[in-house]
């Protein structure tokens, strides 16, 4: 599980490979699970069927007639049975390599026989306000689409429980359809995780007409981080889900590129949200260094007005402390009471003074 | 309706849908009406009629020869009969939906029988300085245009009228040329809002010269967000526009390409002059930050001045104030005009200097 | 006439067609003259005439063979000449919209018989510091080319002369060479505008390094502003201009196609000095705003350092003025010169501890 | 080796070609080997052999059948070695001079009959904190690879060892796949720089929160100055592998070209990394000022809270510090007390209202 | 002769034409010599000969065979030997035009029988800090290239030995092959100029860091200027060597083209240079700012710190120098020994506090 918090975690991992030959399956990130977990779904138009924890070389069954095998791999650390998922069918190398890489970034390759999707589930966690990144692949072929996913979560399940349940186009429709509706759970969850950032933007806005406070300019920057990371990570996907929209491969049908251009035009639209957040957090930190500024220059202009008032005051007072022998003011009866009055007049004519020049 | 102040709008609605199946005609925004109603408008060369609040399964009449029917719905937060007019005029599900997605953003979409159009009215509220968008979507096909907006605002009152009374190039064109008749008020309205927002720059520009405010600083930041919602509302129209002048569907017939090219035009007009807003807005918080941190400058060199006096003749009638027992000056009986005659030479001094520091 | 600093002008004048009627030739702009004038010149490589103040219905006149008719129109505020002008050389109906819309961007459009350009003269008017904006429409067909102007302005006298004069290649080529011609001396003008903002750019650059003043702040604000106004001007025409020269119309022959490159390479030079300029004023801000920041160290590190001297000698001075009855010290009599030599004593330190830290 | 410190070096040792004749190899750089080195390894899919330092002109050596020549050249300091090489395998004058010229800059260019490839291993020199560069060559044809290289430096001893030992597909392939594999060493090597420079990020990102000193803001500009040097030299590796990849030359094989496409997206995320990292740095600058601004701002509002306490408290004490005759308060036996107490209150009150204006 | 502090210059001169017919050559720069020399070089295989100071109607001389004529034409500033090589050799009267134009920007241009090329040496000034350019213009055809420059600039005198001792390439290749070679020397002036616009970044970025200056500031802004003026000069002449390389003029030969690939690869290396000093010299202008403002802030700690110490004691002695009649403290014995004790204390404490603030 990648944290936005710790950067360094996927150029971290990559190097363990340093040396090896390419092409050698090696698992890159966090161990999140004991055992690797494999539930497989057969489905046709008109029969359904689901076997869990299916061991890997028995994930094919003869299936009669035309159908779509969903095979759901949790877990990607241990190398032995995705390694024997692949000889079954016929995935390359330099594939799984990218499977159990959890540092992969998302991108779409057509293979022959099979087409090949890396892209990454986000889920906001409340308690640490951090983002945390899932790395899904899909494998979809002419019918079978293979799942494989780094932990337990459940971002399938509603799609598994639809299709057993008949529901919706999916059961008459073939493995791309399939590969497309996973893929639409996943941007889905990107709408929830951007709605939050939203909110949070909000609540800064509020805050910083209020009050601006240092807390608020680190939020700031942590929301403008949170981001940069969800930009990268759409980004590569928004491409590559045009482009398979556009594909020629036989795997990909016509009636499902018309639902992968209502996709591309999702990750297009969370993409638009997330520019105009940063613009809206770009103008924020001005605002906040305009309102920080604005407290400060009250603040020293208060000094200004008190020290201006006070110190040719002081300096008079300090006249009349001298202890020159002659001095005739010093002896006048109302030398005292006159001091006051000048006193008061100088204060008099700085109000003046400061009320013409707006400083008060 | 969108204001800009309820940012998060667009992207919250939208997570209802997480988990339902794809193509599925949810209303995804604020109900603004009670009741959709439906208006027709058949028209040929020749013959005019309208019939008001008709049943959505009764748009559609046998017309003598080759006409055109105008359908205006008003409210999509019904589905049902939007789904009914999507059944008689063969639209795909993913249409329909995008139709009762208010935070869908524009788009042009061409189909098999039918070319669909997003965009969005944007209308200045003076009361609150905010701006309000209503989303509008028209398909039109060979002899009909049906347009559908979300309240039951009036901006396509004048073409109604316009062709019931005959006037301009109207009747005598194809169901094209309606739409886009109707685009093009549309992108007429935009003219107005960004003459509003032009006035209220043109306000804080003059302001601004005379005393800057912290309230001017916000307000150009406000201006600065609102360009933005433009921008981003106007973009995708253009490019989309423009793809559909130079679209090679049956439907888009080479007399109303012209027009669209001019449409086109006057999008990328919209688009220069917020450009050029940008740009200006930017050059005026320059100004604003300047002509603030002048005003602290000058409010800071007065006090270094008058401190700069002081602080020496302070000092002066502090020494003639030390009670040591041996201080011939004291004793002097010209002592105490003496200081003052000392006092005013450093004065006369500073005053040369700070002159020749043009501090003064 | 559009100055930049009545911004808003352009976007204000559009929104009077809102609810027109698409193609109505409705005069946007501000009266310059009192009537529509029309002067007719007619050449051949043999002969050549000019009539002045012709009628509209009259500036075509049966030519003896193959002459070019270049017609002059001053003033676009009247729509009655120029449709009359429009039907007689089949101009389409939006391009007369475009010909009396004066805040019309440049473009250049081919139709079927002629071509249409629109570009702007601009003009530095001394007095006022402000860029003045003539918008200019050239229509030109096989054997004719129509200009309007909306002054009386004579930018193209010489041109006109030369003709008469039969000077130059202009007399022995085609309409498309006077169209060339008359768009070549309109760029040549901006040089001369661009010229002046490299004088005004050099006075203040020179002012800058003596004195920065608050002035010169909001004048290289000034001309950003300008020159934001002259690339939103210059850069459609440059496409335009480099589109044309390489157009396939029969209207625009091969020999001009080379002079109409050249023309190109102009506005790519104008672009490119602004853009420098563009540069240049930006370092110039970032000078100023440094310059400025400088001149208050300076004298806020003067305070500190006034202020630090005679901060410990003020709190001597008072020490001895304290009224103990038992301060050993004052009863020296040595003690009042002893003070001074104490105070001697603390300034040489400090005056020592600043040359250190090079404060002074 | 040129350091990130020692920027001028590449553009400094360019100018001794001055006036020289193009395609002249006169080696740019700093010389680090005494001698130049050439070992070879011939193997096929059934034999391998290696020879060490082997004079030029007997690098080939009549081959049973169809094998693979690795000649490894270290130092590129004497164009003799290598213009022998040159006559041998008939590579062109320019690409001679590429291969000793240090400072060319990474490319990918195909002749007739090889391929030559330019690109930098970067190391992090943990002592001095700065990236060593060193210039790599690579020339393949049919059925040899040329690997020119500055030092001794052993990046490509695994792959040797690899090959010698018989593991991984290097045995059975083609000379392009060689090339790869070591193009694929030196990327390999890239993650592990840029590990390092995330380290960098961290630790300092850590001390930001808690101390914000000037050394941090100057380790910022290293890093920033270090991530740019990297874009420059990773950038045109990454365009030039992706057209490798596409290339049509007979010498790169189709099975190469997968993972040519690998070695792509590769170079494609170090840039993103490299991206991820600017856009932070970027970001940390910000808070940088900001953390400096917000302590001066509170050691600053300290002086001022400290000062307007005291300055009426001073001017009170100064007050009666005066030496009138009559001063009636001097003469009041609570006088004293008295003055203690008005002290007291105006203390209180300005507690009272600095803690209302939230200054204390 | 055009240097970067007098930026007009190009736009001012362009100006003089305007209102002449176009395609007239007219000198626009400042001349720089009395008279136009030409000087030529016959060369071929087998023979040389150089004529000097010839008149220009007898550059062309019945040459034996296949032979290539050098012609070197120092001085553009009279337009009469220059029309009159136009005629012999069929130059476009643009093309004239541009030769006499020293503000023509870089670019080369293929006509029948010719191409064009424009470009500018570069030299730095060292006395005057300033980059002096000059024009030159390079014609070649089948058997001649013309050179013109300026002045008497001897950039191009190696190459003019080189040919005469029938070194290198030159003697045995064709007219384009020197017209490159001239390029080439051009071009490897740039480098000259790169290296010692590093030198200045390097030595000020080493005094940025021992002590900052105002003067720094403004040689930092100074070089970026330059930077500005070589980008905008070296960028056209990249584009258009990039397309020479691609012409398929039957002037430039297949062998040449290797050679102009070569040379396209040296532009786009200075312009990589010069994009990493700007990048280096922004980020040196924030070191700068950050700098200064350090040591501003220091400065006004320091006067926190010593204004903070003092403003009590100052408070402390000022209340034992009031006169009240009754003050017990004034009458003990130690009384004084017990302020000098208070005031220590209040030091102390200060002093703790301040530690603790890490204020000292």
């Amino acid at each position: 599980m990648e944290k936005t918090t710790k950067r360094k975690t996927s150029s971290q991992k990559r190097s363990i490979k340093a040396g090896m030959s390419p092409g050698t399956p090696v698992f890159i990130g966090e161990k999140r699970l004991d055992k690797v977990r494999i539930d497989v779904l057969d489905y046709s138009d008109t029969a359904v069927a689901h076997r869990l924890d299916v061991p890997a070389d028995r994930v094919l069954l003869p299936l009669p007639g035309k159908g779509v095998s969903w095979i759901s791999v949790k877990g990607v650390h241990d190398a032995g049975p995705i390694t024997a998922l692949g000889k079954i069918f016929g995935i390359h190398l330099l594939t799984l390599e990218d499977i159990v890489n959890t540092a992969q970034r998302p991108k779409i390759e057509e293979y022959a026989g099979y087409v090949f999707i890396a892209l990454k589930t986000i889920h906001y966690n409340e308690g640490e306000k951090t983002l945390e990144m899932e790395h899904i692949s899909l494998v979809f072929g002419d019918n079978f689409v293979i799942s494989f996913q780094e932990g337990e979560g459940d971002m399938f399940g509603k799609i598994w429980e639809r299709v057993l349940a008949a529901k919706g186009r999916l059961r008459s429709m073939h493995a791309d359809y399939l590969a497309y509706a996973l893929m639409d759970a996943v941007v889905d969850q990107y709408f929830q995780v951007v709605e939050r950032i939203g909110d949070r933007i909000e609540e800064i806005d509020e805050r910083l007409l209020v009050d601006p406070k240092p807390t608020d300019a680190a939020e700031i920057h942590r929301i403008k981080r949170d981001i940069l990371h969800l930009r990268r990570t759409i980004w590569p996907l928004r491409e590559e889900v045009g482009d398979l929209g556009k594909s020629v491969s036989v795997l990909v049908g016509a009636e499902t590129k018309v639902f992968l251009r209502d996709l591309y035009d999702h990750t297009i639209q969370v993409m638009d949200i997330l520019e105009t957040f940063r613009d809206i957090l770009g103008g924020m930190h001005d605002t906040y260094l305009t309102a920080v500024s604005n407290k400060m220059n009250e603040t020293i202009k208060f000094l200004t007005v008190i020290s201006t008032f006070f110190i040719p005051l002081t300096f008079l007072v300090g006249v009349y402390g001298m202890n020159f022998d002659y001095m005739p003011e010093l002896r006048w009866h109302w030398g005292y009471l006159m001091i006051w009055g000048v006193m008061a007049a100088v204060v008099f004519i700085m109000v003046w003074f400061f009320k013409r020049k707006k400083w008060l």
